[in-house]
Parts: C-alpha cells; structure tokens; sequence
C-alpha cells in the first residue's frame, strides 16, 4: 500500500495499476516500458496538467461534441488507468469505445473487454474479427477496425497511439485526437489535437469539459475547435519542459 | 527479430533484452518501467554518447584506476543489458562485482548470478545474507552489503542506482560513480561523478579508457579526476536535450 501523503503518490499509484495489468494479461510487454517512457515525460511537466495541456482539452471537448460518430480507441495502457473515466466520457457524448491493440491477441482483448465490462462498459467495438474492415495506409493488423466504430468515425479519441496509426487515421480525412505525454513525438505531430498530459489526469478534466460545452451551439464550438493550433500548442508544451530544466540550470 | 538496419535497432535489442530478463525472473516490475524511462531521456540525448558523456566516462575510469578497493554494484536492469561487459570491466580493473537490489529475493539473486556466472563472473558478492553489513543512513534492505566488497569499497560503480542509496554511500565518504539517463535525478546529482548516457554504449567506453590510462601515473589520473565538475558536466547534458528540444521548435 502506498501512504496517501508520498510526494509522488499519483504517480506510484499508476505504476502499480499497470504492473497488475501486465500481470492479469491486459498489457503487452511493450505496455510497461511505454508507461516508464511516459513518467519520464510526466516528470519533465512537472506532473501537473499544464494551462497549455487545458487548451487542448477544450478544442478536444468541443470537436468530440460535434462529432456525427465519435469513437473513443482503447489499448491496454487505458484500459489499466482509466476504464471507468472511458466508460463515463462514452456515455456522456454517446460515443462508441472500440478496443484496438498493437499487440494483438485474443486473449488480451478478452482480458481488457472484461475490464471495460466491468467498468459498465455495455457494447464494446472491436472484438470480433468478422466485423472488421481494413484501413488503408496501415501495413499491420492494427489498421482492421470495426466497420460499426473507427471505420464510419469522423472524430476519433486515441489515447497512447502509435506514429504509424495516428498518420493513416488523419489522411483517411478523420479528426484525431491524441493523448500522448511526448510533444515530439509523431503521433504528437501529426494529431489533429494533440492532449500533452498523463491520461490519468486529463480523461476527467475532458469529461468536465464536454458536460461544460454541451449545451453549447455549434457555430461557437466550431470556434473553439478553429481557434486550436495544434503547433502552437505542442510548442507550448516543450517550453514548459524547457522551463522546467533551466529551472535546474540555475 | 529485428533487422539490423531499423533506424532505432539498438534501442529495440535493449528492449527485447529487458523483457526477456523481467519473464525470466532478473527484473522486478518496476525494472521495466524504469527501463522505459531511461528510454524517453536517451531519445532526447539523440541515442547517442555525447562528448559530454565521454569526459565523465574519462573522469569515472581515471578513479576507478586509482581506487584501492573498486567495486561494481549489479542489478537485474544492469544483468540483463551488459552482464558480459561488467565481467569484462571487473577483470581489466581488478575490481569485485557486487549484486544489489533494491526489490531483493532469494530467487532473484540467484537468477542474476547465473547470468554473471555465465558471463565468466567467478567471485561474485552479496549473495550470502550471513556476510552482509549495514551501512548507515539507508533503512532498507538495500542497505546490506557486503563487508568484503561494498562496505569496505573506496570507489564504486552504481549503474542505474536509486537516490537515497547514492546519497548514503556518498556521505560514508565513498567515490560514487553513478549511471543515470536522467541529469535531474537525486542520484545524478548527489553522484561523485555521474555518466548520463545509455550504459549498453558507455559502458564500452569506459572499458575503452580504463585499458588506455591504465598505464598512466598517479599523479595524471589524480589530475583527471580533479578538473572534472559534476554539476558542470550535468549541465553540459541538460544542454544537449534543450537543444534537441529547441531543434523541434524551429
């Protein structure tokens, strides 16, 4: 057990949730080193979701909102964390979940609909390799997505996305929009909206928001989503990053 | 297998490694996750031996080469990654191999010998509990060391070591030369002389330069270790992942 007051109890928290994970099956190998890739990142924001981490969120919010079929894609790094925030963030925009897995197994999309299911999830897209379609541009099992779910998506939420992925998703004319705590990292770069914040964090601060837009009218989400430069943005995360090394410099 | 002409092959054979070393019971969870970490701040240092990292690498192989009792501490990242070259620079130096863990058991001792034992390691420490002392200031496990090796060290190697444990050895008056990716750890900084760099490609180096100064007079590695500035040298490595932050920037 991990005393409530440690320093850096949020983050020691995650780490023993994605050790279980891996031990019941849920996460691939490589699901383990990500998560240290990105307490490394987390470190260097300060842990913190920055003003700049918020901006997205608010551009995400707005375009999950406007979304005609929007489709949350949940790994096994997510489904470790945050299964319940997914289920409730589905339910409030009645967005799809569809489990897409770069390390493909039967038996892990078994383990990770058993989570989700007990996280209330009902109706879960991409476990049934009949139902699947393939998307062009994605030389990998990855690409075969479910033709209810990512396939007719126009806005797709993809947490912890890999670069190949993330690429193919936006030249099929999708908006995507990534959670990745590596502002240099290709699915970063090449995300319609890129939230730079660990997802035990942000995933609640995005169903705030979108319970705060929803009532909203269109034309004045359409801004908020026009307003967001994804550039822009992931250029203010890195100064955050360089701060807090000159901070150090000192 | 990954072919030896992918762009990031290095980095995936270390993975590949790490995760072969975790199933077969040398790492402790947390081995794979710090694993990832050291991952995110390689890439920002280009995966690459910076010319920074090699004026540690000099300063760390002149002390090693003055030490009267040099000892190398392992643990299963560092086994798992280098165990041949640990071997290799033990017998060059003279120096005793000391395991310490900071998640210790039985069997994960005895699984890290085997590797080391395998690697030509004849005299291998901190594998009796009954010949182990307490050094003072650490209030746990990793605390106990060995009276021949450890405890009676005047220098030691501490690739991949923990904060408090550097700043223990440190304070009972022992050169402490850490390995850390990280330049802003609490072990870089309370580190004698730490190398930020990927210990699969440093340590090479290192073996490179002790055999190149062993000849050397005293007096020529004293001055070695004398001109070199820890907290300069971190700085200098802070320096070179600015830049490549600053480099996305443009």
């Amino acid at each position: 057990m991990i005393p409530e007051n440690h320093p850096r109890y949020h983050s020691l928290l995650s780490r023993e949730k994605i050790v279980d994970a891996y031990k019941s099956g849920i996460l691939a190998d490589a699901g383990m080193i990500a998560h240290g890739r990105g307490e490394a990142f987390d470190y260097l924001l300060g842990e913190k979701t920055t003003v700049t981490a918020r901006k997205s969120i608010e551009a995400a919010a707005a375009a999950l909102l406007l979304a005609k079929n929007p489709v949350i894609s949940v790994n096994g790094n997510t489904t470790a964390l945050v299964s319940g925030e997914i289920v409730e963030l589905a339910s409030v925009l009645g967005a799809k979940i569809e489990i897409n897995l770069f390390y493909k197994t039967e038996e892990r999309v078994k383990a990770i609909l058993k989570v989700l299911n007990e996280a209330g999830a009902e109706d879960v897209l991409g476990t049934e390799s009949k139902e699947l379609k393939h998307i062009d541009g994605i030389n990998h099992p990855r690409g075969d997505v479910s033709s209810e779910g990512i396939y007719k998506a126009d806005v797709i939420l993809v947490p912890l996305e890999d670069g190949d992925r993330t690429e193919a998703l936006v030249k099929s004319g999708k908006l995507v929009i990534a959670l990745d705590l590596n502002p240099l990292s290709r699915t970063a770069r090449t995300a319609s909206i890129t939230i730079v914040d660990n997802i035990t964090r942000s995933i609640q601060c995005l169903i705030e928001n979108v319970l705060e837009l929803k009532d909203r009218d269109r034309e004045e989400l359409k801004k908020i989503v026009g307003n967001f430069n994804n550039v822009n943005n992931l250029k203010d995360s890195l100064k955050v990053m360089l701060n807090s090394i000159n901070e150090f410099e000192k």
